[in-house]
C-alpha cells in the first residue's frame, strides 16, 4: 500500500512537472537539455563509479558477455552520450509545429499544432546509455518521463537520473518531470496509472512487450524484436547480395534490425548460395537451410560438406535468433518471397537485392513492413542513421509512429479554434452559412 | 465453428482485396469512389425500400424517437449522401504523400511515404448513412473495411454494401474489399482477428468502446462520447457567452461535441447566469446547478424561482447527459476551471468565452483536450466543419489520430530505402563513413 501510494504521488508530481515543461517554448526546452548535459559532465565521476559497481555485481552474477558489454558506461562512452544530448538539443523543435492553419469562415480560424503527449512510461533493458537518451528526448519533446531500467543497471541509472534532475532544476524546471523506478513490482503499478501516464514504451523481448500490451489500458508504443528478411532476387548482383547478407546478419546480430531469414530465388540459388555460405561462415554464421539450399551447398566446391549447416524446420521461419544463426530458404518466385515475409515477418524491415527495378518496385510496394529496402542492409533501420538524431526505439505497429521513433514520434497535436462568438446554428439548416475552408 | 471459419475466410478475402486496392494510384481509387456513387444511384430504389423495412420493424419495436430519426434514409438524404461520396472522391489523396525525402549518403536515399493501414474493422450505430461514409473513406484511403452496423439498420446496410461492392467490381476492384457483418456474435470474432484486421474503430457508448479496448489486441481508434465544457471567464462578453452556451448545449444535444457542464467564473456569475438560464430554459434545457449558482438564480428576476432547476451533485461533473440537461458550476478562478476540465473532461473539446487574450492563451495551452476553443461553440468539432470532407468519428485518445478523423487519419506510412549495396559496417567503427543527411 505504501509503495503504491508513493508511486501514485510520484506520477502525479511527474504530471504536474510535465505540464510546466510543456508550457516552455523551444528555447526553454533547449536550455533544459543543455543544463542536463552540463549536469552529466559534472556528475561524470559519480556516474562512472556507479557503473563500475553495477559491472562488478554483474560479473559476480555471471551475466552474459553481450549483456555485460551493453552495461558498460565508461568515461569515453559517457562523453559520447553527452555529445548526443547536445545533438538532441540542436534538433528541429517537434513541438508547436502548425500542421493546419485554416479559416473556416471570416474570423473563425482553425489551427492544428503539435504538442507534447504528457507523461511517458518507459521500461528499458540494462543499458545506462538508454536512460540518458530517453530522458533527453522526453525533455526536448516537452514530456515528463517515468523510467524503469533493467536491474543490472540500477546504480548507473540512479546516478544518471540524479544528474538529469539537477540539470532540470538548474534550468528552472521541476526535477519531478523525470523519475526513476527501481523495483520490478513498480512496473505492474505503473501500467495501472492510466490517469497519469499517457504512453507506455516497453523495450525488450517480444513476450515482455506482449505482457505490457495485455496488462494496461495506456496506449503502448510497441518496440518488438525484429524478424527481418533479405530476399535475393533472380536478378540480383551476386557480390553485392553477398555483402548485404553478411552485413544484415553479422554486423551486429543481437540488434532487432539484423536479418533472421535469407530468401533466395531458385534461379540464382546455385550462383549465389555457395559464395554467400562461404562469406557467412567466415563471419561465424551457422546456417539453417531448407532442402534445396542443402542440395546446392552440399556439392559446392570448397565448402567442406555439411559442416556448420543444419536442417531448417518450419519453426525456423518464425525464429528470432538474435545470434549468429541464419535461416535460408529457396523460393520459386518474388511472389512467394513477398508472401513468406508478410506471413512470418514482424513488419520491421525487409530488403530485396536485385538489379531489376520492376521487381524492386513490386517488393517495396507489397511488403507490409515499417522499412522496405532495395539493395541496402537492413541494419540501416535506426533513428540515428535516418537522421532523427536519436530514437526511443523502433515500432513495429502499423499505426504511427511506425519504424524508428525519434522526437517526432513523441508528440501529438491539438486543434485550436479561435472565433468571435460563432455558433453552429448559423451554419446549419436550410439557410446555412457556408464555410470558406481557406488555408492560410 | 462454421461461423468463425467463414468470418476468418471473409477477413482473409478482405485482406487480399485491400492489398490490391492499396496498389491502385489515386486516380484508380477516385474512379472506384465514382463507381460506388453511380452504383448507389442505380440501387437507390432498393436502398430506400430496405430502409423503409428497417423503419417499419423499428416502429413495431418502439425504438426511441432520436434513434428512429437517425435510422431514416429517404430519397433526399440518400442523394445528399451520394453527393458526399463524390466529395470524398475530390479530396486530396492521403496516400503516397512524401513526408521525408532524404539522402543518407551519396546513392542511399530514404523516403517516408504515407500508405493505407490495411483492413479496418468498424462497428457503428444504427445509421445507414454511416455505412456509406465509412465505405467511401476506406476506399479512398486504400483500405479494406469490415463493417458491422447496428441491428436496426441491417436491411439498409445490406442494400448499401451490395451497391458499394457492385461499384468496386465496376472499377475492377475485388468487391471483397468491403464486407458487412450482420450478427452481434461476429463482433467478438472480429476482435480476435489480429492477423487480418489492422485497426478497430468502435463507435458508440463509452462502455462499448471500453469493452472493445479490453477485448482485442488490434489497435483501437477510440471514439468515445464527449464530456465537453464551456468556461465563461470573468472577462467574457455576456451576450456572446449566452449564445455560445445555448448553441454548445442545445443545437444538437445528442452529439458528442455538445457540452455537459457550464463553468462560470464567480466574478461574472451574477451578471451572466440569469441571462444564460433564461436562454437555456427557452431552449428546453434543465439545469443542474451548484450551491452558488442556485443562490444567484433563486433571486434573479423573471426566472420564476426554482422551476427547471435541480441541485447538482459531484456525480454530475462526470455525467454525459447527451440530452437537454446541463451541469452548472461556479468556479473561483481560471485555474480552477482548467483543473476541473482536465480532471472530469473526456479530452474531447472545451471552450473558453473571454475577451481577455491572456486568459484565452492560458486556457488553450493548458486544457489537455483534442479541441481547445476560444469564443466558439464546441459543436464545431467535426470533420466536415474542419474541412476534412468527412470523418469516421472523433478520437479522444491522445496519440494521433486525435480529434475528428478523416482520410488523413486512415493512413500510416512506410520508410523506403534505396541503395546500391550499402552496408552498415562502412558507417561504423573508428573509420566510419559519415552520413550526409541532406533533405532532397
Amino acid at each position: 500500500m505504501n509503495q503504491s501510494h508513493s508511486l501514485l504521488e510520484l506520477a502525479q508530481q511527474a504530471r504536474g512537472a510535465a505540464a510546466h515543461l510543456a508550457g516552455l517554448d523551444g528555447a526553454g526546452r533547449r536550455r533544459a537539455v543543455e543544463e542536463v548535459a552540463q549536469a552529466l559532465e559534472a556528475a561524470a565521476p559519480d556516474i562512472v563509479a556507479a557503473n563500475r559497481a553495477d559491472l562488478a555485481a554483474a560479473e559476480r552474477e555471471g551475466i552474459s558477455k553481450a549483456l555485460y558489454a551493453r552495461l558498460i558506461l565508461d568515461q569515453d562512452k559517457l562523453q559520447a552520450e553527452i555529445a548526443g544530448v547536445r545533438n538532441v538539443g540542436r534538433l528541429p523543435d517537434p513541438v508547436g509545429r502548425v500542421e493546419i492553419h485554416r479559416e473556416l469562415d471570416t474570423g473563425l480560424v482553425l489551427k492544428k499544432v503539435t504538442c507534447p503527449v504528457g507523461v511517458l512510461g518507459i521500461i528499458f533493458e540494462s543499458r545506462p546509455d538508454a536512460a540518458i537518451q530517453i530522458s533527453t528526448l522526453a525533455i526536448m519533446s516537452g514530456n515528463g518521463a517515468i523510467l524503469k531500467g533493467g536491474r543490472e543497471s540500477e546504480q548507473s541509472c540512479r546516478a544518471i537520473i540524479h544528474a538529469v534532475q539537477a540539470g532540470l532544476a538548474a534550468a528552472g524546471v521541476s526535477p519531478a518531470a523525470v523519475q526513476l523506478l527501481t523495483t520490478r513490482e513498480e512496473i505492474a503499478e505503473l501500467l495501472r496509472l492510466d490517469a497519469y501516464v499517457d504512453l507506455i514504451i516497453p523495450r525488450g523481448s517480444n513476450s515482455f512487450v506482449r505482457y505490457v500490451q495485455e496488462n494496461t489500458r495506456i496506449p503502448v508504443l510497441g518496440h518488438a524484436d525484429g524478424l527481418c528478411h533479405l530476399y535475393v532476387d533472380q536478378a540480383a548482383d551476386v557480390d553485392r547480395a553477398v555483402r548485404l547478407a553478411v552485413d544484415s546478419k553479422a554486423q551486429y546480430p543481437a540488434a532487432c534490425n539484423a536479418i533472421e531469414t535469407l530468401l533466395v530465388h531458385r534461379e540464382i540459388a546455385a550462383g549465389f548460395l555457395p559464395a554467400a555460405a562461404a562469406a557467412l561462415r567466415a563471419a561465424g554464421v551457422v546456417l539453417r537451410v531448407d532442402g534445396t539450399a542443402r542440395q546446392i551447398l552440399r556439392t559446392a566446391p570448397g565448402l567442406g560438406g555439411d559442416a556448420d549447416m543444419e536442417d531448417a524446420t518450419d519453426a525456423d521461419w518464425s525464429a528470432e535468433y538474435l545470434d549468429l544463426v541464419l535461416g535460408v530458404k529457396v523460393v520459386a518466385s518474388l511472389e512467394e518471397a513477398i508472401a513468406h515475409i508478410n506471413r512470418y515477418g514482424s513488419r520491421h524491415t525487409d530488403s530485396i537485392a536485385t538489379e531489376d527495378p520492376a521487381a524492386a518496385a513490386e517488393f517495396l510496394s507489397r511488403v507490409d513492413s515499417a522499412g522496405v529496402y532495395h539493395n541496402a542492409s537492413t541494419r540501416f533501420a535506426d533513428g540515428f542513421r535516418y537522421g532523427f538524431g536519436a530514437e526511443v526505439g523502433i515500432s513495429t505497429q502499423k499505426m504511427p509512429p511506425r519504424g524508428p521513433v525519434g522526437l517526432d514520434g513523441l508528440v501529438t497535436y491539438k486543434y485550436f479554434l479561435s472565433g468571435s462568438g460563432q455558433v453552429v446554428a448559423d451554419y446549419s439548416g436550410p439557410n446555412a452559412r457556408p464555410f470558406t475552408h481557406r488555408d492560410l
